[in-house]
């Protein structure tokens, strides 16, 4: 056998009941590898083009990747994805914990959902087994809840669960998928293709093992990194995300009262450093991670009660719930994290849908009439939790801004758009593209809109720090200017994009410091494929295009491609008050993007790269 | 320092004897590696567009590259590039033996030659030091005397001595340089750049020691490679190169009588096989290289004298001076073949234009009046080795063929040229396109016009040996039918020349059975750069196109890129007499072909194709 990577995937029909295990030979792992190359795959082709994101004819993918559930650090997500929609084009979102480890150690690789559940179920996959169960006693409850109901009536205190809460219910835009109750699938609305099925959780228990062609080796690389992960990862160990805002801010690159001004006076109250000085009350790691970046946040004392179970917010949250509606209280950005997690809405599309509304208010397009009486100005904390909570719920203003920005301007009207902070329809993930110029392209051409998951963000090559000195393995060899947009800066984005996406397919962490050539030395000791990064890029590279592709299918075009018009104007103070993307020199980074992936002056993908990158099947399916 | 490399480029100019020694920064080490890289730099960077390849404008590179001199089996080689007079286009051969190792342990990791010196001379290299030394009393010597006179009056009798004999002197087109007197850097005609500026040899040696970064990883791989050689190379250790020709003639791989005839029937008589029992004396090596590959054969009896001093011949030799030429007389083939290195011409070409000249005779274009008396008729072995003294001697016909077929056939005139089989005016070498379709493609698309250095030979990957395997690292996942030309067959020709190309920068010999991996972790231990096989199949696709932009100013066009005639029809007899390349597949390859690299129609490299290749440079001077 050339090659050593066998595996199993179910697909569930939830209209007609069927399950059937498929066996796809090692070649295809190979080629889609799992996560998002799965999911890339399996939309292109089986979904008809155009069906709607929220009908049985969507199919929901939950993928983890041939790292995951191996015993090395960074090995604990899976990926979800399907049609968004947020965005009508490639939904795809990746998340930590260990539902992914679980769903290994049970014997699959991923699950495809299929049709529509007449009325509510849940998945229990055990140990090979499959079975759909009946969740009309669980529709409605909070993620707490359902998750210790489904435990008790399994028997298993140890069962994993990915679930949507009231959010994805309701069918939110952009609920997302959540996992051991605190980490999401976040991203383009996972949660509410979730609900649209009628399915409310899947419960994964396995006691199997991962099988690894190399233990040995991969042994060594686990001991190294034990040894090391202090030195290379000590911020993330001791804070988690959202450490130094106040740095952030002060290089105006924390998104502050929807993306409108400079400096945030409050970082300092709501950064990392302040959580474990007040509310943190412990940390918590995924599956085989030393790291432990996951913080747990406790709040008891009335009006912000938290509960632990939901742990606590990363920085996107405290950006996007925080400075981005201009509120500098900790107390209730927790909360309105918790109840994100609680009722599984993306907690970035949910900030920055409040803070488009509070722009709105305060240019009088939204009045107290529509926002049922609440005084919604940038700054009110308490204004924030509660439109969570309306949103997550769809009740007055909430319904309209649970369809996310793009879709509540036009409802709103009077030029409420102006102020919808999106590309393609996804809400603006808590970086700067004045101030992270390639970051900007990134969000433009992304295929599942504003993401900052498969993005590169300039920093880290501008001068000689680690992530140059990582990129150096790539052949990025010199430091290159924050404010070049440039043809090196576009390379750039584009070779550690690959890699980004190559992460979301094999499913390792993008926290955990892992360079290049260790990752691909992993990936040959978990499945015993000779392979090198040539290989693996090309993946990335592959996967990207293929999702590309979907797009392009179901009618994006170039000029889905652009950022909103924020981000061409200057913030209103603070260091970034002079400066703005060129909406020139956007283009022509944008031109030069296309030619470097060997897509046409569209943006569409040549037949001779699809097949330069082993996807003939790809450019047959565009034709037709 | 980032990065580990540091070395010393030294350039002569003959004209007025300045010499000085350059140390680049260690980026551009990493940027162009050596070789091939290095030889493609200087020529775009230094020579003026259509510079005369035999005037004093042309520069001379001798390269060697990191892994050169370095304790590694596979080590030993090194490149010798120019403009050629050959082709008028990018000029490159590789050589192995010890000189690229003895240059490295002189101190030097590159020599330009430039301008041209009034009289005869040769350099001398000796530990970091140069020295323009006088050679008229060398000039006109075979390569033997010359070695043994320069040895003699350096007083060391292990100087290595790249050199040129009387072909090399009379500007043969294709004469070559010669290395420890049975090495050559054949193909492009470098050794009448050699001669046009008078320089006869460069001898060369040197006391260090070449740095290695993971002496203890270097090691290992050594260690690995020494216990595993005879299983890997068994053959070529055995036989060296040329065993089984047999085989080959049966597949109709093996071009006889000017590639116009299928089956040779006198292959058993001529094969590596046939060589060891016969005439055979020893097997020697390269540098560092347990393989031991190269034949010694001696002959002492009369009409064919053959001095062992000379080495043997290889497949190429044996093809091209025999079954090419119909002749099947191992000795006459072993004399040719001596010749060849005695006075430095390219075995190849001149079988070749041999073989041109036979068919011409034999269709009456060429009489006993043009041949000066021969009867040069297919199968004349006796004919076979009066031209090659002809031709380096530049007497009667020989002073014609000399020219290469592409102009012996416009000299000639009377429709020879419908027998002239070259490519971009260099001769087709001993492969055969009607089987291998993309070495074809590889043929008609490479820089150095016909060359089977960097391309691929089908059969590999025509089932699941161990190239497919190798390749399988790059993500070459399955079999490709031989008769295949299709986009496939066109991604695997690249992925393939991209580190052929690769390792002429490297300088690691293809016959050694290092896989991809293994020639990472060898570049990585050498170096000490942190790098992939994606930075490194990056440097092969920047060299390839490198080269492809000077041809591009040099005036090559799009036409350039084609097969000669004679293989879209069928051999006359044998296998493959009723197939041959069609025209229309062949100009739909090239097409994916240049699709896939990022050239645009006319196969002009794109800037942002050069761009994403961190060579925007070559772009502004296409566009001067």
């Amino acid at each position: 056998m050339p090659f050593g990577y066998v595996g199993r995937i179910l697909r569930v029909n939830l209209s007609d009941e069927h399950i059937v295990t498929e066996t796809p030979e090692d070649t295809f792992y190979r080629r889609y590898i799992g996560g998002e190359g799965f999911v890339a795959y399996y939309l292109l082709k089986e979904l008809k083009p155009r069906v709607d994101p929220l009908g049985p004819e969507n199919k929901l993918i939950f993928a983890a990747g041939p790292v995951t559930g191996a015993p090395i650090p960074g090995g604990g997500r899976n990926s979800v994805g399907a049609k968004s929609p947020l965005t009508g084009g490639f939904g795809e979102a990746e998340v930590g914990g260990h539902w992914g480890a679980e769903l290994k150690k049970a014997g699959f690789d991923a699950v495809i959902v299929e049709g529509r559940a007449e009325s509510p179920v849940y998945l229990a996959l055990r140990d090979g087994e499959a079975e759909i169960r009946d969740a009309e006693h669980l529709w409605g409850l909070d993620t707490g809840e359902s998750q210790k109901m489904i435990r008790e009536e399994l028997g298993d205190d140890l069962i994993r669960v990915a679930q949507i809460g009231l959010g994805g219910e309701n069918l939110v835009r952009y609920a997302c998928v959540i996992v051991d109750l605190k980490d999401a699938a976040g991203r383009t609305g996972m949660g509410a293709v979730m609900g649209s099925k009628n399915l409310k959780a899947i419960a994964v228990r396995g006691h199997g093992r991962v099988e690894v062609a190399d233990p040995d080796k991969l042994r060594s690389l686990s001991k190294w990194f034990v040894q090391n992960f202090k030195n290379l990862a000590r911020s993330l160990h001791e804070y988690g995300t959202g450490a130094g805002m106040e740095g952030g801010a002060a290089s105006g690159n924390l998104p502050t009262r929807n993306f409108r001004d400079g400096l945030f006076e409050g970082a300092r109250l709501i950064q990392a450093e302040a959580i474990k000085e007040t509310v943190r009350v412990g940390m918590e790691g995924c599956y085989a991670c030393p790291i432990r970046c996951k913080k747990v946040v406790k709040i008891n004392e009335g009006r912000w009660n938290v509960d632990p179970i939901y742990g606590g917010p990363e920085y996107e949250a405290l950006a996007a719930l925080g400075s981005d509606c201009g509120v500098d209280d900790l107390k209730a950005i927790c909360k309105a994290n918790e109840l994100c997690n609680r009722y599984s809405i993306d907690v970035i599309s949910a900030g920055a849908s409040i803070a488009f509304a509070m722009e709105c208010y305060e240019n009088g397009i939204l009045t107290r009439r529509e926002t049922g009486g609440l005084d919604l100005r940038f700054g009110n904390a308490e204004a924030v939790v509660q439109m969570v909570e309306m949103i997550a719920k769809r009740r007055g203003l909430g319904d309209i801004l649970a369809e996310g920005v793009k879709r509540a301007a036009e409802k709103i009207g009077k030029g409420a758009e102006k102020y919808a902070v999106h590309v393609k329809g996804q809400e603006v993930p808590m970086h700067d593209p004045r101030l992270k110029r390639a970051l900007g392209l990134g969000y433009a051409v992304s295929p599942t809109g504003a993401d900052h998951m498969h993005n590169l963000h300039d920093m880290g090559i501008a001068g000689r720090g680690s992530q140059l000195r990582d990129l150096a393995s790539l052949g990025i060899l010199e430091p290159i200017p924050l404010e070049d947009l440039g043809p090196r800066k576009v390379r750039a984005l584009i070779y550690f994009v690959n890699w980004r996406v190559l992460d979301n397919c094999l499913l390792i962490c993008d926290f955990v410091p892992w360079d290049y050539v260790k990752k691909t030395e992993i990936v040959r000791a978990v499945t015993g494929w000779n392979t090198t990064a040539y290989e693996l890029t090309k993946v990335g590279e592959r996967v990207t295009t293929m999702a590309r592709a979907f797009n392009i299918r179901e009618g994006f075009r170039k000029d889905d491609d652009w950022l909103p018009e924020r981000f061409f104007h200057p913030q209103t103070s603070g260091p970034l008050s002079e400066t703005s993307v060129d909406p020139e020199r956007l283009r022509e980074a944008r031109r030069f993007y296309y030619q470097m992936m060997g897509w046409d002056e569209n943006g569409v993908p040549t037949r001779a790269k699809l097949e330069e990158l082993d996807i003939g099947w790809v450019a047959d399916l565009l034709e037709k």
